[in-house]
């Protein structure tokens, strides 16, 4: 009989549960919404756990992500994007009932991770993985190494101060990167062209009302070739450059993988985005170039990391 | 006969060599003047080197500590204070000269691994050592180990882009961190302060200058209980506390020491810089709290860290 591992994703809004057999390969797949409050985010694991085990017989173990703080023992501290969630030891409650091994990590750590072991960061052994979705995560992997500090709470890139007078953070903080860079902060970026009496397109896109304007709304208008769209995208994508270059700054790493939900307008973004670094980053001219990728595999990446991790823990 | 290996520390202002031996003691110590360019740069390390070894006897190996972005095989490829000396291939150039085993590593770097070898930091795996000096200079210890990155730049947190309008910075950049919190940046804001008709003390301790008014101006205007000057260390420490707060986002060491030419100001300082940090760090009261500290070697760290390294590579 195999040895199945199931892994787990906590989004901010959708979770994804996978299940890997030995060699790695994703055998089966569930999704459901991510309810809000903690107990009701636990039952909605156990059942995910359950349902991916009927499917595949017998589950040996389970790797969980989660979109913020969590330390190395599974006490999930602090998440921007999960209100509700707070101090809650996941791993613990999740072990009893469940009655096998868990292991949890940053969602972003864990994609890094299963890009490392299988997707467009093979081989590769400094590299920073950032999702890009309603807010940012970031997995960093050095000397083929997941990075979680001391305390399990290293790698939050997405949360470095970039303008200590910007817009307020869902962290309770103003200017982080996030609210620069992220799926929310376009929406922001939107709403403010539209306040300023531009961005037409993006306005109707939005059924007319300012306070509906989403990311989507801006890339929608932009695809259709609006300038304004279109202008609003390049400082977008200079955002993202001016945090990669910060990254590269203190990590220096050979890749970064850009995954989340942003990806799939990664088109519009791209070839921006390396021009921001490459003139943002210190020492340009003097450094190895720093290639920038879509991640490989897409918005399974954390499950999948999550199950290789619960996989390296029963191994 | 005992084993001796020299360590040099080559600041943007002078260059400390000293000698340990085999216990790591410092036997030996001399100082010079760090001259303009790159050919007198070499030529001041070789005679700083067989000066210590006149001392000693025969030194084996050289450490040698630089104060920017160098490679694995020693290759010096830019510094923001050290504009004359690009792509400097240090490592193998002393290797020819003085025929001993050389390394070359990151100044910060190598501070950060004599605190972590036999100072402030003995015992402490994860930890960060900001030089707090004309410039910002950082070297980083996770895990038990020096972090360089996939090509050796990595730990630059003085060039985190913080102010994306802000001043110019050495690095070529605007906004850098180093540009709010480090000497130079200190003297910004004391010429600032005057220019805006207050600070009349800072003035006078520069002789009425307000082009040559350095950071110790303010500092000592201060130590006088000057309102205006103490008001400006305040917001200084505020300033170097964001940076502080941007480190641990990423990189979440247990311990960040504090070295350079500041730390003989660090008493004006460290209570402000330790608040600010608990009010900026992403997820406050739900994280460990990060000890702030001066470091235990003062200035002597680069040169005992460069020393250590070299006595690692040829042990």
């Amino acid at each position: 009989m195999s040895t199945y591992v199931a892994g787990i994703d906590i989004g901010g809004t959708k979770s994804l549960g996978v299940v890997i057999d030995e060699q790695g390969v994703v055998v089966a797949e569930s999704r459901v919404p991510t309810p809000q409050g903690a107990e009701a985010l636990l039952s909605t694991v156990e059942a995910l756990v359950e349902d991916l085990g009927n499917v595949v017989g017998e589950i040996s173990a389970v790797g969980v992500g989660v979109p913020g703080l969590v330390t190395a023992d599974g006490l999930f501290r602090f998440a921007p994007n999960l209100a509700e969630v707070r101090e809650l030891p996941v791993g613990a409650l999740l072990r009893e009932r469940l009655d096998i091994p868990v292991v949890v990590d940053n969602d972003a750590n864990a994609a890094a991770w299963a890009e490392h072991k299988s997707g467009e960061a093979e081989g590769v052994d400094n590299l920073v993985l950032i999702t890009l979705g309603t807010g940012i995560g970031t997995g960093v992997v050095l000397d083929g190494k997941i990075q979680r500090g001391a305390y399990g709470f290293a790698g939050e890139v997405g949360h470095i101060i970039v303008d200590p007078d910007g817009a307020m953070c869902p962290c309770g903080r103003r200017g982080c990167w996030e609210t620069l860079a992220s799926g929310r902060g376009l929406a922001r970026m939107g709403r403010e062209l539209v306040e300023s009496g531009r961005g037409n397109a993006i306005l109707v896109l939005a059924g007319g009302d300012i306070a509906l304007i989403r990311g989507e709304h801006v890339t929608r208008a932009a695809r259709r070739g609006d300038e304004d769209a279109l202008t609003l995208l390049k400082q977008f994508a200079w955002n993202i450059g001016l945090g990669l270059a910060n990254a590269s700054a203190i990590l220096d790493p050979e890749l970064v993988l850009l995954g989340g939900g942003l990806v799939a307008e990664l088109d519009l973004l791209i070839d921006d985005i390396r021009v921001a670094h490459s003139e943002l980053v210190m020492g340009a001219g003097h450094r190895e170039p720093l290639r920038i990728e879509p991640v490989a595999l897409g918005e399974r990446a954390g499950a999948m990391g999550a199950a290789f991790l619960g996989a390296e823990a029963v191994s």
